[in-house]
């Protein structure tokens, strides 16, 4: 399936972050406008409040659900000014979840630097992302249109659903692969898909490609939540930009322990019981899950899966006009895989 | 000045909880119904959210500000049904305010019962919290209306930069009384005055109002919260249904300190230092800052403070209609007040 995704857009600009410039070329112009309007609505007299914000704000994020709101807002032919703030909602929408989720997880790092939270506590990481939300909400209100609104407030509930779903079968192997699959279309795909939906609402496009649009974030989202499960188990700390082996420490149930748990023996089966569902791990245990993993292509599997969803989500662009921007949200479902490689 | 407003209502149900308990019962058919959209927008096919949701919309709050906002609407003339989802989406950002108040304050206790975190944990206690955040704001969405939306948003963020501004003079004895205020405006008038604010916005009447009900319920919340913060050094535990003594052991800085530390003599002001700044404190220490409070009357000036401002709450209910609301929404603000007594 893979080979669909490389051969289908033949002005592909390669692999990898490649795959994802194109789109912010694109966009570039927005973007400026975006990232100006992130840092202007950070501001608040309480100075602690853009700091810590800046923090994560301007760390090397990529902007991808930002980029993928501006870029289908233009597929659509939409011209006016009003996708720019739309973005700096959903990016609002993302930071705040980052700050809550490294609180929950105990993240040290994030993006390769420290973690908010690690370098300014708990308790303003917990309060600047209620801060970034209502930012966010304020913004959508001054945007004005209800459609908008609806959209991004399901999405932020959806995403907390998400979240806490996956804190509850934290440590527990007998969690479904459908239960799993629930978990990341809440965490991630949902603010994906509500990213490239305002695309077409903004433009004021047919509920059918609006639909279209959905579907394509979401499965573009599943695809790249699946990819960063697999990187957990199987990139280098520097290219990921994040703790690799986090996942595996904290006992998270994703595909790959899945993959790796269902194919092994008993004792492998031990293993994985040992350090997922007790939390008993000794240093040599991460390469001991990365050695069982490849030994049943746990982290192949997975990959293979992401490249299934990114499919769906190029299907989903078919119906679109045959423009620069379809090409270059059509790349991104090749970065977002491609990141594995 | 407590005179005034033992006086000026002359019908007054009497002290304490009574004074609230008019207009609850005023508006006790609106309450029902905005009780039970509460239950039904909590719900979420993931089972811990309702279930810790409900452990603190059910665990015997009063329901003030939903109820403020309620009888605001009715002291406007209001007769249609919006101002109960109104009411929800209030009691739904305190809810959310409170999980994550309790995580970033480490509380095990909260309305005289374990606190959520103490019971479920830290981390679904943010999840579940931003959950709601949500669900308030999808409430105010299917309202329609971009000035209610406006006003809660903008109440939401105050709120956060109210709650960072207070961690950031927490343990800081140079705070000046100015500082105290601005984080108490913050993280509880701004949403009591949004509450009271909605009441003449759902009612359709002239800014004059509304401004009138910001006035009301920002210097009730003041007024609210200095009272609360006084309960802190004066009350017995059952009697506050919260832990007395917490804000002393986080070394809290709220007025009861400030005016016992910049009354008291060198020593005194060293015993302050100690165990708020360097929060150095063994089991003696409480009752020690019970009794310096006791000899600088520092709680009875927090609490004369606060009379002053429920004697600007109710100027600000002067100019509106003398109907039976009005005399309930006075009451409240003995209520406040009497909570102290």
């Amino acid at each position: 399936m893979g080979g669909v995704i490389e051969a289908k857009d033949q002005g592909a600009a390669g692999h990898g972050e490649d795959a994802l410039k194109r789109l912010t070329a694109l966009v570039a112009e927005d973007l400026a406008q975006c990232n100006r309007l992130i840092v202007e609505r950070m501001h608040s007299p309480v100075a602690l409040i853009p700091q810590l914000a800046a923090h994560l704000v301007s760390s090397g994020g990529k902007r991808l659900r930002p980029v993928l709101t501006l870029g289908a807002s233009r597929m659509c032919g939409y011209e006016g000014p009003r996708h720019v703030a739309l973005a700096a909602c959903v990016e609002f929408i993302h930071t705040a979840t980052l700050l809550h989720d490294d609180v929950v997880d105990e993240s040290t790092l994030r993006r390769g630097q420290a973690s908010a939270n690690a370098l300014f506590g708990n308790k303003p990481s917990v309060l600047v992302g209620d801060f970034l939300f209502a930012r966010a909400f304020r913004l959508m209100v001054e945007d004005g249109n209800l459609e908008v609104m609806r959209i991004l407030s399901s999405a932020a509930a959806t995403l907390a659903e998400g979240e806490v779903l996956q804190l509850l079968i934290q440590n527990d192997l007998g969690t479904t692969e459908a239960q799993y699959l629930e978990v990341i279309e809440g965490k991630t795909a949902s603010l994906f898909a509500a990213a490239t939906r305002l695309g077409a609402v903004v433009a004021d496009r047919p509920e059918a490609e609006a639909e279209a649009l959905d579907s394509y974030g979401r499965n573009l989202g599943i695809a790249f939540q699946l990819v960063d499960d697999a990187l957990d188990y199987a990139a280098e700390q520097e290219k990921l930009g994040k703790t690799v082996g986090d996942d595996f420490r904290e006992g998270k149930i994703t595909l790959p322990v899945l993959a790796a748990f269902h194919a092994g023996e008993a004792t492998e089966q031990e293993f994985w019981r040992r350090t997922i569902e007790e939390r008993q791990q000794d240093d040599s245990d991460f390469a001991e899950a990365q050695r069982l993993m490849a030994r049943h292509g746990a982290v192949a599997k997975t990959i293979a899966r992401a490249e299934a969803y990114g499919e769906a989500a190029l299907k989903s662009l078919a119906g679109f006009p045959d423009n620069p921007f379809r090409h270059a949200l059509a790349e991104v479902v090749r970065f977002c895989i491609a990141r594995a490689r």
